[in-house]
């Protein structure tokens, strides 16, 4: 048999609320379409309904813009107010030009916008932050799913990042749980004897990136189970293995 | 039904040596393990069998590094010659540092080595370029596959790139044929009626690190067929849709 991996996308969730038990609603959410997750199932998780559910999404008014803020969006679209957030989301600023902000997050992640958005969340004057602590978003999550189902999977917490060198956005994990985020073949010898010294592949953002076929932005699919890949399950994964050390950085 | 996508990698495909009708393989290979391509699938097939095939290994014996060849590769593990190969094959420098070459390669392409690599080919003295086309390698495969089989598919390229910001390396697209490497939102509106401004899914490079979950480096996976995902077909494609305008690159 070929090797084949499977990527369901999770529909039927409703509306996330804050304080929502959005691990259960996902656990519901398969159960009643019929692909109940299974033992070895990385569950992938946008982002949004995560800080829905955490009460990252947060309303504009009484946010006071600083003067930075409120030059920056001059003669832009953006609300100063988001800007202000944009800059208190941040850790470092690592380009500011054009109307475009690419900062560092607390995290770590290099991102435009340090994450926030606007998109597919109700009401005009709010915007989205990432969750605080994505690695502990998707434990909380694979813990739900286990206390549930007595199953064991993995979660990826997912976004859509643009890229330097590269039109157009593609989705990139942010947290983690239950899986190394990385393979590394280094010290391994190819099919011809070459020894590998250098390739190491950041599978959770592969992960990442095969949930987006089924998300989308318009589908009200929030979730995907990635069924069949042989990740390496680890207890203390994180995220921070994927954020490059500022010393090893070509590019800061 | 919830919304899948299935990825099936493709075994039993023979190593490929210059001048092999490599689609006509993938064709057979399909054939022979009960996944025969289908209209709508998505054919992802790697660099390093298309290189094969279009005679882009080369033997290092008789290149003659340039003294800023000599020059970088001092003190590092990287044959001289192959460095000079990187530099040939290479349009822009974008950074040089501590033996790493980023460079931009003559297709527009940001990446380590141009590149070139020297893992999953024969000999100790061969390395390997890329196609000097990509996307015409991705038209000829499409042009294959419909001829002997009727069927009209998609192909993209994938390579392994590095990334600036994140560890370890991922797959993208480096060449396309048969579909839109972009999906747009842009001017669309979401479930909350939000209109999105600058959303679009680089999704020719999603599809590739989809494909990476079946193909590894080690398995003798060489392409993989995404099958289920409703791309945009497009007849004029080209992976230069994903190559970033200078002006507008920050990080150059």
């Amino acid at each position: 048999m070929p090797p084949e991996v499977r990527v369901i996308g999770i529909e039927g969730v409703p509306e996330i609320q804050p304080n929502d038990d959005l691990g259960g609603m996902l656990v519901d959410a398969c159960h009643g379409q019929g692909t109940p997750l299974e033992s070895g199932d990385v569950l992938v998780v946008t982002q949004k309904v995560i800080s829905k559910a955490e009460g990252r999404v947060i309303n504009l008014e009484g946010i006071e813009p600083s003067a930075l803020a409120l030059q920056i969006s001059e003669g832009h679209r953006r609300d100063p107010r988001h800007t202000e957030m944009i800059l208190r989301e941040s850790r470092r600023i690592v380009r500011m030009d054009r109307g475009n902000i690419i900062s560092e997050t607390h995290h770590g992640f290099n991102c435009a916008n340090a994450g926030i958005d606007a998109s597919n969340i109700p009401g005009s004057d709010t915007i989205c932050l990432l969750p605080v602590d994505s690695d502990a978003s998707a434990r909380v999550i694979k813990q739900v799913v286990k206390d549930r189902t007595g199953v064991d999977v993995a979660v990826i917490v997912s976004d859509t990042f643009g890229r330097p060198w590269r039109n157009a956005a593609a989705n990139v994990a942010i947290g983690v749980a239950g899986m190394n985020p990385l393979l590394s073949y280094v010290g391994q010898e190819d099919v011809h004897g070459n020894m590998m010294y250098t390739t190491v592949i950041a599978v959770a953002d592969e992960l990442a990136a095969t949930s987006e076929l089924v998300t989308g932005k318009l589908l009200r699919v929030p979730a995907a189970i990635v069924r069949g890949y042989p990740y390496e399950p680890m207890e203390d994964a994180s995220i921070q293995a994927l954020v490059r050390d500022p010393d090893k950085d070509l590019f800061r």
